[in-house]
């Protein structure tokens, strides 16, 4: 992030996102082995994230059978007019990780996409909050339907947001 | 949005996202004489939209009492792995536009904050979408709470996401 | 509804609820030649209601492709301990409608059922709010799913609770 | 309940509920030194438990600071067309055990009430399924609003629903 003067209302602040061609990842997605075997290589560096990942800003830190945990910075550039980090990055995080948790359980050639999501928020973030973690994980998984709970929590274990969501579980190829 | 090659895996994405200091825009909204005048204000170019906006690329199109429509035109870099726009941003989109709609009744020194959110999404949105308008009325609002429905739709009025939200109202300095 | 005495803590109360086989309900619905046949059916007293009707005490009054209405007379056998119409009772009553809604489109041997529901009370029923009256509509339907949304209004217009959800559509035999 | 022979469409069935004036029970939940004290009342039989829980016929079973336990016996005058429990039932006994983990937690003369429900039903329950049990606990509370969740098991421990439920604190006399 820079700063440039912009002479009287303050400076104006620049922030240059990189990403990936997204058929890329989309070709990454469909080929992976597994779901989890996905989402790790993400984590290890070996695939590049989606370009919204790189928007937003979340890194994927733990994914496991049934669960997925993403951290954020938050930062001036995910601020509404109150100086606070914006609610619908908070439900980004939480839609992310959440569907992530349920991509964890899926074989290659089965993927879910968010049918309905939920959010409470709880207590505004800030850029002093530090980094943010969202963890989430599976309350039940069916045939057709997949939901799944996700919490935001700081660095002290203070609660920011929690939400729920219903996953379409479907083949893509 | 540049291209960038690098060399094997497709062409890199660049893009620049430029806010002011947010603390203005804070000034901005909480010294506006209501909430119709701050968002008009920003709509009409004079006071400029807070960070998220910037990031994310809504605009404010319409407001009225009880109120509000915004536009998006989607891009690659709100991609999801599939190619198609992350939820999270319709999400973004909806509950910013929800919550303008309940701002536009407020007086002076009073404001919202949406405590929860329930997003539904109908149909993929990609950058062939061309623009989206999210509209969002006030369903209720009392003394200390609101609810509010919102829908996102495309150019040829088709459905892509709609929401609910319940907006908790109080006093700001 | 009878008042006992029960010396002392005041009158007791007494209802008697009185239903039909549910597996008649049952047979009734699926050999039905449509959704909006079975529904018209028990609107027009030709086949009875599913017991749940009987106990809540709800009756459809309108039903249309894609929309219906069912009315209740809120009684003091619905209260919770504050004396006004337990939420679970008007959740009920939007269930039933919204899911009515849907089915009014559905053709014989298809029916759904309520993935999810979110419901906002946003004032309190009591007996002396005489005839409560939900109305339902469908927001989208789709092959697999289907979004509708319900409000449930007092004579005179008043808003008491609004909900929506979503409903999984499948094949019944 | 009785079954009474109607010649032809099966056997009718019938079930009578008595329950006290809710004005009495309006003076306990008001009286009572705090909301655990109360709670603890109904499920030791000291006071009668209000309407919609003889009318339904759900039971407190155990209530701790932040947590609730009821206990329902599906029968066939809960049921919807499709012969299993109507899903508003479920929902009335999740609002019920979610807004009663809340209320163990308030001192005498504050009490809360639902703002906002939503309810994702898992698996059908049906007269078969014994008892089920719902469970709740509080996620997070603060001043005005707290939220809370609740899953509703079976006996073998299979999820047949769960929630989330915002709820207003605030003053009654």
């Amino acid at each position: 992030m820079d700063n440039l003067d912009d002479s009287g209302r303050g400076m104006k602040r620049k922030k240059t996102i990189v990403w990936d061609d997204p058929q890329i990842n989309k070709r990454d997605a469909v080929s992976s082995l597994s779901g989890l075997y996905y989402l790790r290589s993400i984590r290890d560096g070996k695939i590049s994230p989606p370009p919204a990942a790189k928007l937003i800003g979340y890194q994927i830190k733990e994914v496991d059978h049934g669960f997925a945990a993403f951290e954020l910075q938050p930062g001036e550039h995910h601020y509404n007019p109150f100086a606070t980090v914006h609610g619908g990055i908070l439900s980004t995080l939480l839609d992310t990780t959440m569907t992530a948790a349920v991509i964890t359980t899926l074989p290659q050639h089965i993927t879910c996409s968010t049918v309905e999501i939920k959010v409470n928020f709880i207590k505004p973030v800030s850029a002093e909050s530090k980094l943010v973690r969202c963890e989430a994980k599976i309350i039940h998984i069916g045939r057709k339907l997949a939901t799944v709970e996700g919490r935001i929590k700081g660095i002290n274990d203070e609660l920011y947001a929690h939400g729920v969501s219903t996953c379409l579980i479907f083949k893509v190829n």
